[in-house]
Order: C-alpha cells, then sequence, then structure tokens
C-alpha cells in the first residue's frame, strides 16, 4: 500500500488528511502514475451541440474533423467522444483530448482548436452549437482513481498504475488524494461570469473550479453481474446523474453531463461517465456524502461491489481537478444558454 | 449560527475542520452549552445482568439502592436507566447517573460507587452479575447534538442549549464539534486488557476510545410518522445495532447494546438509544460513513425527515467522548465474558 500522492508530490503539511497514518481502505484501488517531468496536463472538452435527428450535415463533418486533427505530433495522447442529449433536447457530442505537455496543447490549439468555438470560427454559417472547456491543472491540482486495470480519461496519458493506495473508501478521500490539499484548503474564489458577444459567449473563471469525471465501463460484465448493474445500479446513477443536471444550480453543481461515450464511428459502447462542472470542491463533497440522490448511488454501489466481491467485472473509475481561474478556458458559440458553464452566468 | 466548540475551548488550531468556513448545514441542529466553570463531567453506567425472569429479587432490590443513592448532596445532576437483553440472553439494566463535579462524584463513589461491582462487593452473594463502566472527560473531550430543544444524558446537566451550530450534518462532524479535534488527531494508543480476579474483572484502559450514547424518542409522534418511524426507521436502525453488538469486533466496536430507555419503575418508554465501546473515533466515523448497516440507518433518517421537514416529532441526540485512559474505569463482577469491555481482552 502506498500514498495516493506521488513521493516527488509529496511536501510537508499544513492540514492533515482525515483518515490515521495505519487506516487499510476495506478493498483496493489503484491511481494513475505519471511520469515524474509531467507537470501539468490539459484535458480539453470540444463540443456539438444540435437539435434535429438525424445528424446534421455540418456536425458529422465536424467530428471529422476534430478527429482528423487529433492526429499528427501535436495530437493528443489520448481521445475519445461521448454523447448525450441535454435537458433542452439537444444532442451533444464531446470529443475530449487529454495532453501531458501544455505547449504541444498550445501549438494544437493555435492551428485547430482555437477555431472550434471562438469568436470566428469554422462552423459559424454550420448552423450547429460548438463549444470549448479547457482545463490545463498542475499536477499538484487533480487526482484520480481506479477499481481495475484499465485506465480511462487522463489516465491514458499516465507512466502505469500506482500499487493499491491508502487514501479512499472514505468521504474525503478525493481531497486527500490531490497533492495541493496538504497545504490549501482549494476554497472558492470569486464568480464565474459569462460575457456574451453575440452568438459567441465565453466564461471568466474563478478559482478554485471543480471537475469531476465519473466513469463506469459494464462491457466485461455477463449475466447476473450485467442484469444487476443495469437494473440495480444504472437507474439509481442515472436518477442521481438527472437532479444534478435539473437541480445542481442551488448546491454548487453548475452543469452535470450523464454520458454515454461512443465509438469513432459513433457508435455507443458500453461505458457512460458523468462529468460535473462545480463549484468547488467543497461543494461537490457535500452533494457526494450528505445527498439521498448520491447515497442511494453510494449505496446501490456498495451492496454490488459487496455482492461481487472481487469477482466483480464492473470497471469504475473517476479523475477531479480543482483548476485556479488561469487553469480554465471556457468558449461556446451558438449553443443554447443552460449549455455547460453558460449556467453559472 | 455559531460553531459548536463554546468559545472559551476555541484555541488556535493546528487541526483543520472539514467544512469551510462559510459552510451552511441544511437543517438545524443545537450542543449543549455548560457553564464554563464545568471542566470535566463524569458519564458513569452501573449494570445488573441476570438470566432468569421475572427478575431475581436481588436484582430489584440493587436497582432500589442504586436509585437510593442517587438521591442526597453527592447524588448525579441527572440518571436514567435502559434495558436489553444480550446477546447471550441476559437482561441488562443500566441506571446512567451524570455529574459535572467529579469530586463529588469521588465522594458518592466512595460511598456507594466502589461496592456497586469491585472485588469485594454488595452483591457478592445476590447471585446477578453487576458491572461499572465510567468516563470522566474533560470538556474538550466530548461532544452533543441535538435536533430538538429537549436534552437527554449528559446535556441535562448543561446550562441549556446552543444556537444552530455550524459542525454538523456532515461526515466528520462528531470529530470537529469535539474541542480537542483542534489539536490533535485523538488517535488511540495501547490496546485495553482485562485482569481477572475470580469472579472479579476489570479493564485496563488504552487511550482515547471511543464511547456513543446516540437516542431517539418518538413519544411525540402520531400517526404517519409514527408509523413511518417504527415500520420504515427502527427496523434498520435495530439491524445495524445488531450488527455492531454481534460482528463489530473486527471493525474496532468493542460492545454494543440497543437499549430501551425505562422509568423509575422499571416500565419501556417510547426512548431508545445505541451505546457502543469503540477502539477509537476514527473506527466509529468508518463504520458510521461506510458501512452498509449504517448507510442504511442514515438513509432512512434522511429519508424521514426529508419527508417531514421542520414538522418531524422524533427526537434525535447522540453524546460522543473520547477519553483518555486515565479517565476510563471498567469493573465486571460476576458478569459472563461477553459483557461491555470484556469483549476487549
Amino acid at each position: 500500500m502506498e500514498s495516493a500522492i506521488p513521493e516527488h508530490l509529496q511536501c510537508p503539511r499544513t492540514r492533515q488528511r482525515r483518515v490515521p497514518d495505519d487506516y487499510t481502505p476495506p478493498y483496493p484501488s489503484t491511481v494513475a502514475r505519471f511520469k515524474p517531468a509531467v507537470e501539468r496536463v490539459v484535458m480539453a472538452y470540444f463540443g456539438i451541440q444540435y437539435r434535429a435527428e438525424p445528424a446534421p450535415e455540418a456536425a458529422t463533418q465536424a467530428l471529422q474533423r476534430i478527429a482528423g486533427s487529433f492526429e499528427g505530433d501535436k495530437a493528443p495522447g489520448h481521445w475519445d467522444r461521448a454523447r448525450y442529449v441535454d435537458e433542452a433536447g439537444f444532442t451533444n457530442v464531446i470529443s475530449i483530448g487529454y495532453w501531458d505537455d501544455p505547449d504541444r496543447f498550445d501549438a494544437w490549439f493555435a492551428d485547430f482548436g482555437s477555431k472550434w468555438a471562438g469568436a470566428r470560427n469554422a462552423f459559424e454559417r454550420a448552423g450547429i452549437g460548438t463549444f470549448t472547456e479547457v482545463l490545463r491543472p498542475s499536477v499538484q491540482r487533480f487526482e484520480t482513481l481506479f477499481s481495475s486495470d484499465l485506465p480511462e480519461g487522463v489516465a491514458v496519458l499516465a507512466d502505469g498504475l500506482s500499487d493499491v493506495v491508502q487514501e479512499h473508501a472514505y468521504w474525503g478521500g478525493a481531497r486527500d488524494r490531490i497533492p495541493l490539499s496538504q497545504t490549501s484548503e482549494m476554497a472558492p474564489a470569486g464568480q464565474p461570469s459569462v460575457v456574451t458577444e453575440g452568438r459567441y459567449q465565453r466564461v471568466v473563471p474563478h478559482d478554485n473550479l471543480c471537475l469531476i469525471r465519473s466513469g463506469q465501463d459494464w462491457a466485461a460484465t455477463e449475466r447476473d453481474e450485467r442484469r444487476m448493474y443495469l437494473e440495480d445500479v444504472e437507474p439509481v446513477l442515472r436518477a442521481g446523474m438527472n437532479f444534478l443536471r435539473d437541480e445542481g444550480l442551488p448546491i454548487g453543481c453548475f452543469a452535470n453531463r450523464y454520458m454515454t461515450v461512443v465509438d469513432h464511428e459513433g457508435r455507443d459502447t458500453e461505458k457512460s461517465f458523468g462529468m460535473g462542472w462545480w463549484k468547488s470542491l467543497s461543494a461537490l463533497e457535500r452533494w457526494a456524502e450528505s445527498h439521498t440522490t448520491h447515497l442511494a448511488i453510494f449505496g446501490a454501489a456498495m451492496k454490488y461491489l459487496a455482492t461481487l466481491g472481487p469477482a466483480a467485472k464492473l470497471r469504475l473509475y473517476h479523475e477531479v481537478t480543482v483548476a485556479a481561474a488561469g487553469e480554465q478556458l471556457f468558449e461556446y458559440f451558438n449553443c443554447h444558454s443552460q449549455t455547460g458553464m453558460l449556467r453559472a452566468g
């Protein structure tokens, strides 16, 4: 067992972990380990938004173009794509790129990314909405967690997975896994605001915004386990995700998307994730640990894992980031007013 | 809103609370406020144990005698009594006295208490078991919490109840309400051990033992609320209490009693409480926040409170103490080996 905080990011503490030094988690989990040379990563969400089905030709083209841009020497180290229909009835498809070299991202962004949802962009006359949501946190400012040895999201860029870590399976574990928590409360400062210039909108960020991507992969489940996931767990998860989407704002959740991962041809996979933009890690913690919708998710998941034990084939993971204002970029072009961080304005 | 830690016990922190300064709990709770002159309280549990029903004459006499000793100038400021049938089939009746003046307790104890379950005691030939479990924590070492304005337990000695407090309704709230948590992890040190001298047994204590008394009073509930408590909440609570009684030891619960409060004539009231002896506050926290049995209790209680809102007539309270070794006394005479802290040996 080792600390979730890698040795080279450990520092003299002014703040304590929530668990004693002899704490042993009741089941094993691992975290992504990046090479010490990696100082910062980029998590970039590029969305398209449209109402009609089937997808308009412009949407298909946009998806092809960004997939094309994700090849070559400035390309992200990993990317994936997910889809969901939002509360306003729009289909949103988001292509998510991960870089572990901000310079390479900047070069890619100058070439292609800035034209995705910028004030002047490639889709101005295409009749679809586009949006860009980027965090570029220092390695002090995010954490990951995995129930299996199959990395997802930013962890695909990592050098590998850790041994079993100590800081998990208790409320506050995510905070304790973020290196910055050794010395900072990571309290939010300020409020995000939206600047509108015609069909172009951008968000002026606040300090210590929190993003969670929390996913599940049931592709490997069979028979009873699959039925248990789909019938006992998934509906409870969906209810919680919908609560955050529809009623999250007063508790600090700016936006929540419960997305199905699609393959590069656009077909649904047996993976999904929730991604949520939060005012602060603290607000996310409060929902997770006290709201009936999340306790129901947690209870269903615990019952599931208790029933199946180590034989469980369901794969779970998440990544949680607390981003400084200077580590955020939000641009929306021709999107409806309830899109992503526009709800924060 | 105010801090659960009274002003005169606040000190420069070396450890942080779990919630940010602008945290607002989702519903109101209060804590007991003692006069600043109170530096230490005594919580003293005096049990009798017998197998036969109806109660043997010796049991009835013992209960009468201790009730008699609870009168006069050295008497506890408050006492109550509760009963349960333990896992070995024995009836246990515990008379619980609370003092806010340790000297007065010591004088009472020299007169009467030491004869309750000491090596030579008043019930040696009576054929019943007796036991004495006493904590005398400094005011830095315990906390209380109330959902109503009706004090119970040690809080009856208090000057009154606080305004609504900030540190509650999140995991870790109990720790944050204990003044010592400002500067100490309150980690357990050592292991309790049992010394047996014939029918007399005592426990050599360890540092930072934790006691929780967590109660409910449904006397004021009516109709739907009463049905909801008795049918939806109480069975879930009972299951959790039985889990701790029967399977608590590996997770750090030395003993757990789910007791019915009885009046001074021995009749059941509509109040109950669980009392648990734990290796540490940390062990109690882990069970409360992650074990399915407690999450079920928590979920049922939250659903209940969400349904009823401020109209709820159910009264809830608890007191949690973390006691230094020198603040503990455990004596057992002629008790079976699974009684209270004897299970720790």
